[in-house]
């Protein structure tokens, strides 16, 4: 496809962890401001790795029905609970810990992301297809001056990536097929699920989300229609 | 309460039709548009009026469980075709109409509520709760530049106002009590309901949103939080 061409493609609908905001040094950054209010000490970037690290395997049993739908403030709280007794972490508050759980409601956007999306907006619907909920969303991009048109995703379909109910629900409730959606993610994974459903596919390489030491993620691992290095470049690429 | 008083208050949740849109005066701009195009003429104001006034029966039974839920763009078609044959219109093609019901995803905000909306987005999380489907929605904040957070609602909840469970799965996903979501609306009819749903309730004087001799609606019939004649009135009556 040319996904320049008018008409073919409506809707942008965005992966947010990673590929909008900067989700590692947020958490990192609210653990160190823990630290030094509580002076509860650790290795912060570990354990911002430690805690992310928990969330696929978290939501598995729900994807696959073993579990009932809890959205993403459930999960990153049980998760949470799981790190601090693995880091052996003493002498935080439960609100503290509710605080920290807060993290992923405060994580700051990437630099190119409003002036990408802006200039997006003009030419496209923009939404978010998030794992996150949608008070954790509303909160980000409010956080971030995100113009994002819609947040859609993971809690109104009640079902997590990559589960094609996900994008699929996303795409019925904007009123159209599935080619005139493009997911745009930093993650082959999120792609291959989009794909898979039948949507289009932007990828955005973001090569610190993962910390400076990134080894996945670092380049297109499937067909996609675009590759982009950053929001603004999208835009160019998009034609907005 | 005093609404304007910190903390109380986090969000709004605004009604769409009347409240933020001039849905009569668009819907009838569109009707006389249509008449230039295929020479087909009726009274577009009284036509307007009588496809408004099928709105509320057609919501009836899905409200008491009576018929599945459909979205509003279904409920408009059907009563778009009830009207039709109602006015007797003849030599309109299946698009003509297809094109004349997207009407009610091409209406004009009033011209204050774009300027309020960007106070008030400053202090509170600004959403839309409206009876209108997702799609309807984001096409008319992306036609009238209107800056909401999220797009929440019927369409959310499966169920349309003044039914409880529209307003409150609307509180939930915000992760919100509902004394801290306050419903603004041009009708007194929904603030009955967000009020008995337990929610805050502000009122907004549209006193042409049923036309020139508008006779309901003209003033509160309640104990509303507050009473504003416009958007900017009440972003200026919540200190926002």
């Amino acid at each position: 496809m040319d996904p320049s061409a008018p008409g073919l493609v409506k809707a942008l609908a965005f992966d947010v962890f990673g590929t909008v905001v900067d989700w590692r040094g947020s958490v990192i950054r609210d653990g160190e401001e823990l630290a030094r209010r509580t002076g509860v000490k650790t290795d912060w970037s570990a354990f911002a790795d430690a805690w992310r690290a928990e969330y696929a395997p978290s939501m598995r049993p729900i994807r696959h029905g073993e579990k009932p739908w809890v959205n993403l403030d459930v999960l990153h709280w049980e998760n949470l609970l799981t790190t601090v007794q693995r880091f052996r972490l003493e002498g935080l508050a439960e609100a503290d810990l509710r605080w920290l759980n807060l993290a992923w409601h405060r994580l700051d956007p990437w630099p190119d992301a409003a002036e990408g999306l802006a200039r997006l907006k003009r030419k496209f619907i923009v939404v978010t297809l998030s794992n996150g909920n949608i008070a954790l969303t509303v909160d980000l991009i409010r956080h971030g001056k995100l113009p994002f048109d819609a947040v859609l995703g993971a809690e109104v379909a009640k079902q997590y990536k990559p589960h094609p109910q996900a994008y699929l629900t996303t795409v019925s409730l904007l009123q159209l097929e599935r080619s005139q959606v493009m997911m745009i993610a930093a993650h082959n994974s999120d792609l291959r699920g989009a794909s898979r459903a039948g949507l289009r596919t932007g990828y955005v390489i973001r090569p610190t989300q993962y910390g400076p030491e990134q080894k996945n993620d670092l380049a297109p691992e499937g067909e996609w229609d675009v590759v982009a290095k950053d929001f603004v470049d999208l835009a160019q690429k998009l034609g907005a």
